[in-house]
């Protein structure tokens, strides 16, 4: 029973349309399906159907989060781990999500709504003028738009990150990589994974106490020119940066931060540490290097960059017809 | 009298709808005015209406190379200057050339067609979504394509390399910055300049001895990360790679070499040096060192490298409409 | 059992101390241990002890390839394996490897040299002026030669690539990546890895015939840019550039290759994929593709690419003191 | 008369042994020549002797600007030109400034201390073991450091930026290229130029009110992503990042502002606009634009940006014997 990988993330948009042009014309990402209410989003390396669902709605927020296990057998045993826990959860038909199995829905104990999957559709572009020469990648490199390589990690809020932290370690068994702490000795932010990215989740503390948000979906860029180059495109075509290019001392990665249409935030990075230890221990960053693992060129975060996130619906939120009730 | 710098290249393209798209999809430059016979294309940032023009033929040429003067009286002066030397030319009227004033045609003694003018319109986008948010640039920073930030410089091929540099520096006064020699001393290559640029015009050997012919017109990218990309983005997007990455170690700058679709060289091209000193002796670069001067990291030049370039038309054969013969 | 990572690559050097100087001075990779007879180095964010080991010889060979295993129990669990295949192995005691427990050694079918090990010192500098300002990481962020970030993988030779693979995959449970087929079908080169890189180590066909070879040492660099840099590092400061930069179609990651003073081929690369899908199916690129596989930018793999590396001692080569033999 | 290109500054600094190691082993500037009391630095691809003179001193202070001019003739037409305007001057002796002619100094209208030079030794490196192999360098690429490739331009601070912009032009003949106004119509900064540069030299509004300063020496690297290597580089080692990487809106250039040990501020740069047009009209960038033209990414400018500078030295305080005095 393990988790594979981080796959993707829907999002409910209250302008459905901006945003659909956003990430397509500026942020360069794929459509590989879409209807009148969802559009299925990938960066051009994305192996997978999708990263981003985009979701019509009266509002924006985080529908849920999508991890992809390790084996069939994993979701089955995920299940089961959770009704030993008392976890509440809810099973999503298979092709409830475009390209998807059955889906296993859940909320983290801060609140965070998550899904389990096991089957999805790799991604390869039917539209002959769209397939690559090189048969390893799903499609061509692209020519539009900021063109993120591929999604890389999940970051939400919490008001108790330890609480987080620890939840999804002992009960998921996302690694602990790295964490801050404030003066006072209270977890500011941890970083987590299972793959040998630094992280596939982070968790960072909500200081406007308002509980569970998604703080940001992020994807990864080649290097800090393309990303020099993708903060001049947000600059110039709708979107509305709001933090960088600095560098998470934490990570070491160079960061951009930005707001799509609706108000969801979205990064992209690049640089940064692997993790190959299999024994790795949890670094700790205490407050004296907190400002550094911020930002180690020297800015400081801005107050909404503290305090803004996009509200989550409740894990069972999901259409009912896409749902089937655990009892 | 003097020559401010190199400002464009009309190429008679033998696929208009072919070239159009590639120049502006998968090279990223934009187009400033077209008609059904002529498009008109510049990089966002370049100042000028255009420093490219498409012109639609039954065969691919150059048709000109379009030079700024310094200052409104150099362009009598040289047409005077030219008298003197006996040098034939003739006038286009003002408008002929969108956006430009009375150009004044002649050919180098190797054949080149070029062209002087004074009057050029300075480029503003009129379409207010494309009006950029700094004042100091002729339009937005692009999404799509290669997207070069600016033209560069242009390449002809000479059967005698020397004496077409000789004529460029003595009549129209561009300097001689760096050259080649072979084995028995000949001159293989000359690069010449006018403004800080390495080169606003290089004279290479035409191995095959057909005589002028256009080598290439050569773009500016902002880095080798760019170039890596625009290689990327010409093997997967309908043009023809011909060589590079590479460096040439004569100027120091990173190249990639490609075709596009009615067959011209195109280079876009990065890093390299600026040449300052008012009394620059021309670099002498002999046969021992001539490898690295073609390729730094040690490939070899094509066979169409060496050969090939796109045929000139004389400086006479421009549309009689626009032109008013000397005598 | 199971492996973790690859971890580094023992060589014998016939010049010590110019692949030292070349290893620091320009490569930019940093000392941890040394004495008369090695070297233990590492680039400035590997994370163990050493990722390269240089040891005075009077030729230059390859000693042994190291890997991590899982978890403590892994190391004995494969000595217990190998007995049941009859794989030959020798133990190697704790410490006769600086900073590294007992180490598993045996070779591939094909006679590669390996190690297995668990134990193994996490870096970290004991050097104030060297102590980063950033917690996360083992040392400063250096300042001399192309620096790369990480080590990355390894890349042998062998005249049968397929029966590598497959004993690479059954035996030691290495994932099979993608692979390139020649005209009759035969296989030409495979990538495998066990984390989340597209290849921990690639398997080459020998053209020479003559069997188990090291055909490279690979490390991460951060940028295309950053690898032309090293590129210009390496003809300027005594190494010899083999091939590139050019992009291997088959990870998408952009290469460039030279040998050492002593004679061993080293790569850096920057880009390419990662691989996260459990149920990864190994791309097939067939004869058709190999060109764009090798080099999606065109250029031919130079002779030597294709037939030379650097000989292998067997597993059992090592020092005798070193080693507690298994009867 | 005509003044050809920026040429170098000569910094009185305070700590000498600590500025001149930083200069060359975080900042990567090579020594040309060096005494007991001064050191003189070039970028590897600068041409001319020295672009940076370090004048051991009691406090850091601008001693002078040096400027080359076009021909041998403008150096007396210059003085000639002072006379008649009852600007003040001295002459240096040759060698007085190693590799350098005799200089004529003086003050501009607002107190920066300035020279005018012609004759400069052309910088060739003498150690066998850093000739570059490629003939047009004048020495080998280098491998330690920020290592920017070449000077690019000074900039000042003024009480008064519109008189002093407006003194270069007209006594200099450096020209306007672009300029910000505050709300109240009161110019902010001017940028200027003879070369294709953008700006061979800026003013900028002191807002402390103390009158003429050094606000930084400016370097040029070739890359975003070399400059964001450069920000890692300073904040590791010994030198104090103040404000970037970031982007000036008004050049396009992306900007790096650090402070070297004794206090003087350092910019290293890249990317950013060439200035071709011989009618170029300054660009007016109003109070509504300036933040964007501070920074298009969104960050403030530090309050020390705005407000410190180095002393300026009048452009008679040069050692005595190395001057004579005008009358």
């Amino acid at each position: 029973m393990k988790i594979a990988h981080a796959g993707h993330a829907e999002l409910r948009v209250k302008d459905f349309e901006a945003s659909k042009r956003f990430f397509t014309e500026t942020m360069g990402l794929f459509i590989s399906y879409e209807d009148n209410e969802r559009a299925y989003l990938r960066a051009w390396q994305d192996f997978e159907h999708h990263s981003l669902i985009l979701t019509k709605g009266d509002t924006s927020a985080l529908v849920h989060l999508g991890w992809r296990v390790e084996d069939p057998e994993s979701l089955d045993q995920f299940a089961q781990h959770f009704d030993k826990l008392s976890i509440p959860y809810t099973w999503t038909e298979a092709g409830a999500e475009r390209g998807q199995g059955r889906g296993l829905r859940f909320s983290t104990i801060g609140g965070v709504p998550m899904e389990l999957y096991w089957e999805m559709e790799m991604y390869r572009t039917k539209d002959s003028e769209w397939v690559s020469v090189l048969p390893s990648f799903p499609q061509k490199f692209p020519t539009v738009g900021i063109a993120p390589r591929r999604f890389d990690h999940f970051n939400v809020m919490s008001n108790d990150v330890q609480r987080e932290q620890e939840w999804l370690t002992d009960v998921l068994g996302i690694k602990h990589r790295y964490y801050v702490e404030g003066a006072n000795g209270e977890r500011r932010g941890s970083w987590l994974s299972v793959t040998n990215l630094s992280h596939d989740i982070a968790v960072m503390r909500n200081y406007s106490g308002s509980g569970a948000r998604l703080h940001h979906h992020g994807y990864f860029v080649d290097s800090s020119d393309e990303l020099i180059r993708a903060a001049t495109m947000i600059v110039e075509h709708g979107g509305k940066l709001e933090w960088g290019p600095g560098m998470h001392g934490t990570s070491g990665a160079i960061f951009l931060y930005f707001f799509e249409p609706s108000g969801h935030r979205i990064e992209v990075w690049t640089r940064g540490m692997l993790i190959f230890p299999p024994d790795w221990k949890p670094i700790r960053w205490d407050h004296a290097t907190e400002a550094l693992g911020f930002d180690t060129f020297g800015s400081k975060a801005p107050e909404t960059y503290l305090n803004y996130g996009t509200e989550v619906v409740s894990a069972t939120g999901a259409p009912a017809s896409a749902q089937t009730a655990r009892q």
